[in-house]
């Protein structure tokens, strides 16, 4: 007999989440009681690592606010990327012993229906990398980067790629993508050591902090031959300059527009521009990539983001029951790079 | 010896376009001393028929004005869309007695270089058809209703498509080519009568005058299922009131933006919903999509757009000294369905 510690939703935050909005739960715990128990076309998983994502924030609400993601369910355990070992399977495509990559309930051991298992990772594409590895580099924000810059934003080398909120967790990864494909790269953030990250550490041809600068002018003559991509977090303002910028038959991914949550809604005046310069504006979730880019993106970031080049952190936790501090941390933006969980 | 009558632009119309802006000029014509002297790569037409279109009234501008379509040059012939006969080629790809379709200056004869012809017309394919048909019905306005609707609308039977200017030459076309592919078709326009004509004669399941109804309000009403496809000819509120309708992974084809055209521009404040609904706002131009996909719009009108039930009207005027009246004219409104000039 073992423990099987979970972390339940427990309240709804008003404002940011606090500790009280988790629950943690303990309970004794038999596998074989489990594994004799579970559905059909199911995997029993020893859960080994799990991630933290701001979006998850979103999810915290109550069910009839509509959003592009379900509402986490009261009472029930929180759900997020998470990787872990197959322990016992009904499923014809997964075997004990997998190591698999999906979305996970927050438990040392669950039991999901094979759907909610992204892929197996146990492959021969690349042994000796860690397991977390695929929560980091190459998780859900890095596949975001990819699905948006490359699969939407159709990249030719000698083009010029703006992204703002640049410093984020897809952000950076965008930037580096996109150097990788011959691009001139232009990032915009929020303070003077996120430019100096950007261009220093991350490779950027040019960043500016725009609380200093107005965004329009400092566009223009970080961008001298107009913009062919812009991978959209923040919307609003930025959009408005932006489209004075773009170039014909321009692309604009749309992954964010994180000054228009709060419902305010800016005006966007100048979307004639759309018309005139041919521009595809293009909203996306992730969660719609991956049957058909997941397993382009692997290869991809095995070829070009392990060769040390690539510059990612990530901040480790350990235990399942300090996921709600890591999480809570994370929004405070107390955490350098990815946060996951260790169990 | 003839007489070669061309339409040169004469001087810029402040306002709408009138006569004196338009010079008719008339001269002696050897078509054996033209054959003589045509470029490389080039061919000499007799021009058999014209077409007039409102975007040419953007093309009478000064040349620094910046704009989606190139100016014409004052002292030189407005070009459009034409049908001619070769009577001389220097081209591989065009034989004598050849017609074509082709973008081509306003002159009873005229030397062109290959690259300005669009297709030859006769072909098997339709070898009754009237050579006019290729201005008309399957015209450019019809082809950019292919082009928005088809190619980029991709429509599933049993969606909904909303669109806008509903009674236009382009907005006609897109509503029957949506019947034929099994969708839920709705129009808006400025008239009762226009209302009439769309649901009565065109087929449209539903259409609403915008100068009596709250947009929002009426297409909720007349779209029970939400909106799949918007095909947008007018931009502003009625975008604005779109977006708050369109379903999960809806598209935009962005035609035009009729209300913007003055460039006062409403701020669209929900642009958030592009993320939220994984929408895809694409502004197009016909002219890009000659080259991939005319062979398929003709085939697709060939089979469903030739067998009597689909509505077209078009007006004919006489005489290339017409052009510039039959212009004026149906920038007024004062033509019935296409304008089209029989030289």
């Amino acid at each position: 007999m073992t423990t099987n510690t979970k972390v339940l939703f427990k309240s709804i935050p008003e404002g940011a989440a606090n500790l009280a909005n988790f629950e943690v739960v303990s309970e004794p715990f038999n596998i074989q009681t489990a594994a004799a128990a579970l559905q059909p076309n199911s995997v029993l998983i020893k859960v080994t690592w799990l991630s933290v994502d701001p979006y998850m924030r979103g999810r915290m609400r109550k069910p009839e606010v509509a959003s592009y993601s379900a509402a986490f369910t009261l009472g029930q355990p929180f759900m997020g990327h998470g990787v872990g070992i197959v322990v016992k399977s009904t499923s014809e495509k997964f075997a004990e012993g997998d190591v698999v990559l999906g979305i996970l309930p927050w438990g040392n051991y669950v039991s999901v229906p094979e759907a909610a298992i992204t892929r197996k990772i146990n492959t021969a594409d690349a042994p000796d990398l860690p397991h977390e590895t695929y929560l980091g580099l190459l998780g859900m924000p890095s596949f975001t980067a990819y699905a948006g810059l490359v699969v939407l934003g159709k990249p030719k080398a000698g083009e010029t790629l703006f992204v703002s909120a640049a410093a984020g967790a897809v952000g950076q990864v965008v930037g580096q993508i996109g150097k990788r494909f011959g691009l001139r790269v232009v990032g915009s953030c929020g303070t003077d050591e996120k430019v100096d990250h950007l261009v220093n550490r991350l490779g950027f041809d040019a960043a500016f902090n725009y609380n200093k600068h107005p965004i329009r002018e400092k566009l223009a003559e970080l961008c001298p031959n107009g913009i062919d991509i812009y991978f959209e977090n923040v919307g609003g303002e930025t959009l408005e300059a932006v489209l004075t910028l773009m170039n014909v038959h321009g692309r604009i991914p749309v992954c964010g527009m994180i000054s228009q949550y709060d419902g305010a809604g800016y005006g966007v005046k100048n979307l004639f521009s759309v018309i005139s310069k041919r521009i595809t504006l293009q909203g996306f979730l992730v969660s719609d990539f991956y049957a058909d880019h997941h397993d382009a993106f692997l290869k991809w970031m095995f070829e070009h983001g392990l060769d040390g080049t690539f510059f990612y952190e990530q901040t480790v936790a350990n235990g399942i029951e300090n996921v709600p501090a890591a999480f809570i941390g994370m929004m405070d933006g107390k955490n350098i790079g990815k946060q996951l969980i260790k169990l």
